[in-house]
Order: structure tokens, then C-alpha cells, then sequence
């Protein structure tokens, strides 16, 4: 097969211009291995006259991106401008409708309307193909997809955004409040514009969202997802969590239960010798767990120029080989709608608190965790200059309803200064 | 498409059964992903009457599984005998005449005579797919071939054999000697008919060949590749080279240099911080590296029935699906036959020698590598009882040419007791 693929590209950041480098600079080898020469036809992003460290005098150049999209003279329409509506979900959409291929990178737009947008790319007779929207260059969504195809899914698990990664393992680093290192990413550009999509776990939350999608062959369900950021993380949390043996991650847990589908992207306590533990920095890592193939780790740089435009051409040569995939991994027609779980599985629990220094204290909050039936696994109080003292408790395994039971509880106790942090642990 | 996928299995020891597992227990949920349903047609073993966990009522028995493979019946022949000739290759080389697609996890068998099997197969418009061959569960197979084909693959690194790497933190766990473990491991059934193929290097070498054949598009070329087992590890070093911040592993490393195609399986140091010296018992890891994606990681289950099956169920569903790709990624009569790189990459070394306790040994043995051109980065002498002082040199960037010379240097001396132990130091 000879004929070339030929590809438009909408948007030219960072990603766009990375993709376009490596069909430049790689052509003979891509050609190789996708059995036919991968070619741009045009281009189209927000602003022509900019720099981007590559050249497109070679290509056609639309102002409009569904003109792009719509376009007879290209096979693939690859969307990099993200943004979950507007002019992304416009030409996606003006791309189906015509009759074309699309490799996205942009995970809030098949979130929110990925269900709709594969319906009609397969009723058409065509993919979309999204490696690039979850975990930058770790091809996860392929090895889910297709490497674990003969699994019952029984576990996902990611920190799959890299900023909130850099912000806990900085203040844990250099001892740093969040607001010192969050204003820090800030100033070094790695938030998003707003950067609730980051601190907030939503940009984490959408991949986790379409991953859980494949695993389970359900419909994506962005909403239904229990979502809590790192803003009220805490560096006595991280110092403390330390202590015990356990580093605080922005985890994403999604796992089909009895009580239907347990998704959410909260913070976490993970043992600080597991690989998630382990995790520094931005980089990205998803954990899969089968019934037959047990734990698989993946890791790798979760965004980037160079990581992103990996993907996007992942999905690019498989098109060009004629490996066409359903965009959740089987025809969306054929997904469920999940049943979200109304809790989450039993889990232990790590709980700080500041308790009055004064006698009988803690035996008030030791009465009200025994009677909301919740056991105590460790807990230490620490020395303290203050009127209220540190104290630490790593519980046994408890509900959400159990603990809020004790929130209450501790409420009345009169000795509780604070309310008390209480943060999951996962056991990875 | 509703029409079944009809599959010939031929070996059915763990990972027959387990394949036959998968397929009786998931039918409903392999359909949906395969878009057709998968059937067994036939099976073929060495005994009939054996339980193997799983009834085998409803298939026909071959006693040959040359033809079985030749059945009109069959779609794909999935080779699960093992060994690089005999019937595994006898049986492979007819089901691909008879037009037959292939799955295997006969990596022996691939890394002799993969270019001929794939040439024949691809000749006659069929695919062999090999996923199950290397890393267990691990998608690595794919996510070389397929995730990361948009990069130039920079290097590869892996520890791909259980085994060995079960033995060596065993040693380091409980302070054991090889010989031991060894033991240990043979009684309960660790080991290869035929250990040397584990502690040898020689399974995780044809792996290697393997991945590096499509990693770099060359020839599978398992003769030309720098062999070393695990035999020659002593407590003693494991202790030293923890002591210095690295743990020895036997690592597979292949990449692509100026001077030729380097690949090489041996054992190595790396850091004890990084994914690959965190790596414990039977656990398998490949590294990734490209020029765009960076570095990516994949850790899993290297071997057993599960992750075994899990990756032949891959192959079968790629297959179902309609996926075809070329058996090392690009079509066989295009690779390209790499050069033997001579000599390896310079890197640093580990030396660990037994000086004779007299003035003027240190020096005598600190010319040897000054006149090698070895420069030294770190020396501790030991404290001991004995007549000779152990002596451990962590070295700057060397050749093996400087280290052979040394090695000669040191012989002359006179104060160097035994043949010192010489161990690459892998920056990972």
C-alpha cells in the first residue's frame, strides 16, 4: 500500500508543532513502518504568523478548522487545540460528518461528549483514536485497549497529572507550604490557564474517566466521578504520612464493584515503597490489574511536546496500517451505562487532627471512632509547644458513612480543634 | 463481523490451559472487544489423558499438531510447545503454508529462525504475532511495535527473565550464596529443564533479540549478542555494590550506535533508587527510550499462566479484530542486517579484587589503571582478618579494550589474588 496518508492538523501549540517536527524530520521510518508515507496536506491554528520552530510553507493553511476538517484532500483530521466545546468539538464533529479518521489529544472534550462524538464516527465507519489524551507517552489507552484485551479489568490506578505530582513531591522535598509551590508552578507556566483543571484533579479526572470507559465497557461518565483536589493538602500531611510509611498522591482509583462503578480521583496515602509511592516529580504512572495478567505498571513523562506528539503519531501509524479499534474498545453502541457507586470500597484511613491539651482528650475521640465502629490501627501524638497537640490515626479499614459519623461525633467532643484531616489510604 | 475466529492450540501445559481458561470463562465479554466470537476448533498435546484444570470434551484432539495446523477448520494456529525446532517449528512452518495466522510464546524458536517464519508468513499475506514470547503479561510487544512507532528508539533495557532476578534479591534478601538459591530455586521448580537457559542469560537473550529487531528494524541476529549469566555473582559483590548505592541485576540492554548494533545480556549495576534497581523477585521491567516519548517503563508479571495467557489472548484478539501488523513492525524482507557492534558503550565499571596485604599493593594496582587509562571514581578498602585486603573500585568511563588490558596489568603484579570481578555499571 503506497497511497499516502494524509493529515490536517488543527493547532499548533506545543503538541501540534511536535507532531509536525517528527513527520519532517522522520519520514523515511514512518513510512516504513506504517507501509505508506504519512503526509501533512494543511494546517490550521489561532495565529499564522508565529513562531513555532518548524517550517509549514509545505502546507495548505486554514483559518477555519472545521474548513480544515471538512476538507476532500485529507484522510485523518488530528485535533490538538483542546477545550472540551467550541471550535474543537465544532471541527471533530464537521470531521465525522465528512467522513474522516480523528486522532485527539483532547481528554475534556471526550469526557464530556466522547459518547455522542464515537456513536457518530461508528456509525460513519470511522475511528477516533485518543493515546495522546490520557498520560502523554505512556500508551496506555493501547495497552488497555488491545495488550489486556483478554482481561476482566479489576483495578485502575494513575497519577496521571503531572503538576499536581511536581507540586506534592517539591513540598515534601524542600519542606515548602502548597501555596509557596503552587505559586511557584504558576510563575513556571506549568498550570493550566485555570488551574482548577490541574490542583483540582479534573484534567486527571477526564483521563481516568476514559480509561474507566475501556476497562469496564461503560459509558463515559465524567460527572458521576468523585473528585477532590490538593489544595488541602497540608506539608504537616505530607511530614506526618511520612512518618508512617506512606507518600500522598493525587490517585485515581476506578474499580467495578457489587455496589456498581467506584470512580474517583482524590488525594491518597500509598505505601511509600510501592511504585506509586515511589513516583517523583511530573512523571506519570498508571497501574492496570487484570484477572488473568495480575499487576501491570506503566510509566512514563505524562505531557510535553515530545511525549504528547508520541502518542498522536501511535494513532497516526496504526491508521495508516489499517488497524482500526472502536474508541472505547468495543462498538459504543455496546457500552453500559455504569451504575455509579453510591460509596467506596472500605478502605483504611489516615486521620489528623488537633486535639485541646487537656486530660481525658483523647479518650473522648478514641469513645466517638469506637462508636462509629472504626478500630485504630496506629496512632501517635507528637510534641507540641502549642495549646493543641498533633495527633495522628491510621484506622483499620472503614466507610466514608462511618467516618462521617465520627466527623460528626468529634464535632461535639468539644476537645477537637479543628476539623480533622482524613485522607485514603490505597493499598497499591 | 459474526463470524467466529476458529483457533488450533497446540501445547497445553500452563499457559495452553490457561488460554483455554480464558476463552471458556470470559466468551461473552472476548466477543464484545473481538467484535465475533472466539472459538477453540482443536487442541494438540504431547498426553491426552491429563488433568489440566479445564475439560477439553468439546474440542477435537490432534496427536500431531503438524496437522492440526493444517486443519481447514482453523483460522489461527497458536503455538504453545516451546523449543527453538522440532515440532514447535515443524508445526509453525506448516500452519503458515496452509495459510494459516500464527500466535506463539516461542521466543527460542523466534530468535533462530523468526526471519524466515515471518518472511514465509508474510509471503503469504498471513501474520505471526508473538506478544506472550517476551515479558510474560507484559504489552511490551505492542507497545514497541505499535505505542511508540512514531519514535527512534534510543535504547532498550530490560530484566526479562524471573529467574535470575527471583535468585539475585533472594541472595541479597537472605544473604545466601548463588549455590544455594540455585538450589532453592531448581527443587522448586523454577528452573528450566535445561538451567542454563535461565541463569545463562540465554531466555532473556533471545527476548532481547527480539524487541531489538523491532526496535532498530534489523534482523533477529540471537548469535551475535554478548551473552553472560548470573553464575559468577557472589554474595559478596551484591553486598558491596549495595553498599555503594547499586544492586546487580542481569540486564538486557540494546541500542543502536555508531559503531554497529550493541546488544547485550549480562549482568550489570544500575542505581538502587531507580525503577529498575527497585525491581524485586520474579517481577519483570523494560525500558523504553525514544526519541520523543523519553523514557517509558513497563513492570509486570514475567511469566505464569495468567500473564502468559493474558498476552496470547492479545495476539488472538488483535487478530479478531483485524489488526495486522508485520511480525517485527515492518515487513520482514525490509529489515536490515545490523553490524555487531565490536565493543560496547564506554561506562563506568564496578571492580572488586583481593589485594595482598603488603606496602605498595594499592599503588602497584593504581598504575595498572592509570597506564590503562582508567581513571578511578571511588576506592574503598575493607577492613578483614585475612591474608589478602578485598579492594572495591567504582571506575570513571572505560572500555572493555582498557579493562582487558587492566586485567592483564594486574596479573603481573604479584598483589592482586584471583582473577578480579569485573561488572558494568548501567546509568539507567
Amino acid at each position: 500500500m503506497t497511497t499516502p496518508l494524509r493529515l490536517g492538523i488543527a493547532g499548533l501549540g506545543t503538541v501540534g508543532a511536535g507532531v509536525v517536527k517528527i513527520i519532517q524530520s522522520r519520514a523515511n521510518l514512518l513510512a516504513q513502518r506504517s507501509g505508506r508515507p504519512l503526509t501533512i496536506t494543511a494546517v490550521s491554528a489561532r495565529t499564522r504568523d508565529k513562531d513555532r520552530g518548524v517550517s509549514l510553507d509545505a502546507y495548505d493553511w486554514e483559518d477555519d478548522p472545521v474548513a480544515l476538517a471538512q476538507r476532500d484532500d485529507i484522510d485523518v483530521f488530528v485535533e490538538l487545540m483542546g477545550g472540551s466545546d467550541g471550535p474543537a468539538k465544532a471541527a471533530t464533529e464537521a470531521a465525522i460528518a465528512a467522513g474522516k479518521d480523528v486522532v485527539t489529544a483532547n481528554k475534556a472534550m471526550l469526557a464530556i461528549h466522547g459518547q455522542a462524538l464515537a456513536e457518530a464516527a461508528e456509525a460513519a465507519g470511522h475511528v477516533i483514536r485518543f493515546e495522546a489524551a490520557v498520560a502523554g507517552g505512556i500508551p496506555v489507552v493501547k495497552a488497555l485497549t488491545e495488550g489486556l484485551a483478554g482481561n476482566q479489568i479489576t483495578r485502575i490506578m494513575g497519577v496521571m497529572n503531572g503538576t499536581c505530582n511536581y507540586i506534592l513531591t517539591r513540598m515534601e522535598g524542600e519542606g515548602l507550604p502548597y501555596e509557596t509551590v503552587f505559586n511557584e508552578a504558576n510563575a513556571l507556566g506549568y498550570l493550566e490557564a485555570d488551574p482548577t483543571l490541574d490542583v483540582g484533579g479534573i484534567d486527571a479526572g477526564h483521563k481516568l474517566a476514559l480509561l474507566a470507559s475501556i476497562a469496564y465497557g461503560t459509558k463515559v461518565n465524567f460527572a458521576a466521578m468523585d473528585l477532590e483536589g490538593i489544595e488541602r493538602i497540608s506539608i504537616d500531611d505530607i511530614r506526618q504520612a511520612a512518618d508512617m510509611g506512606f507518600r500522598i498522591k493525587l490517585l485515581g482509583v476506578a474499580q467495578m464493584t457489587g455496589r456498581g462503578l467506584e470512580c474517583r480521583m482524590t488525594p491518597c496515602l500509598v505505601p511509600a515503597a510501592s511504585p506509586l509511592g515511589q513516583l517523583e516529580g511530573p512523571t506519570n504512572m498508571v497501574v492496570l490489574e487484570g484477572d488473568a495478567v495480575g499487576q501491570i505498571v506503566l510509566r512514563g513523562a505524562g505531557a510535553g511536546e515530545g511525549p504528547t506528539a508520541s502518542a498522536v503519531m501511535s494513532d497516526v501509524i496504526d491508521i495508516a496500517r489499517g488497524i482500526r479499534v472502536s474508541t472505547f474498545g468495543q462498538p459504543a453502541t455496546a457500552l453500559e451505562t455504569a451504575r455509579p457507586a453510591r460509596a467506596s470500597a472500605a478502605a483504611p484511613y489516615y486521620l489528623r487532627m488537633e486535639l485541646e491539651d487537656r486530660p481525658g482528650a483523647l479518650a473522648k475521640v478514641a469513645t466517638v471512632l469506637g462508636e462509629s465502629g472504626i478500630s485504630i490501627d496506629r496512632m501517635r501524638q507528637y510534641r507540641h509547644d502549642s495549646p493543641s497537640a498533633p495527633v495522628l490515626i491510621v484506622t483499620h479499614k472503614t466507610t466514608r458513612d462511618a467516618l462521617d459519623h465520627a466527623r460528626a461525633g468529634f464535632a461535639d467532643t468539644g476537645v477537637v480543634a479543628k476539623d480533622p484531616v482524613m485522607i485514603r489510604i490505597e493499598m497499591v
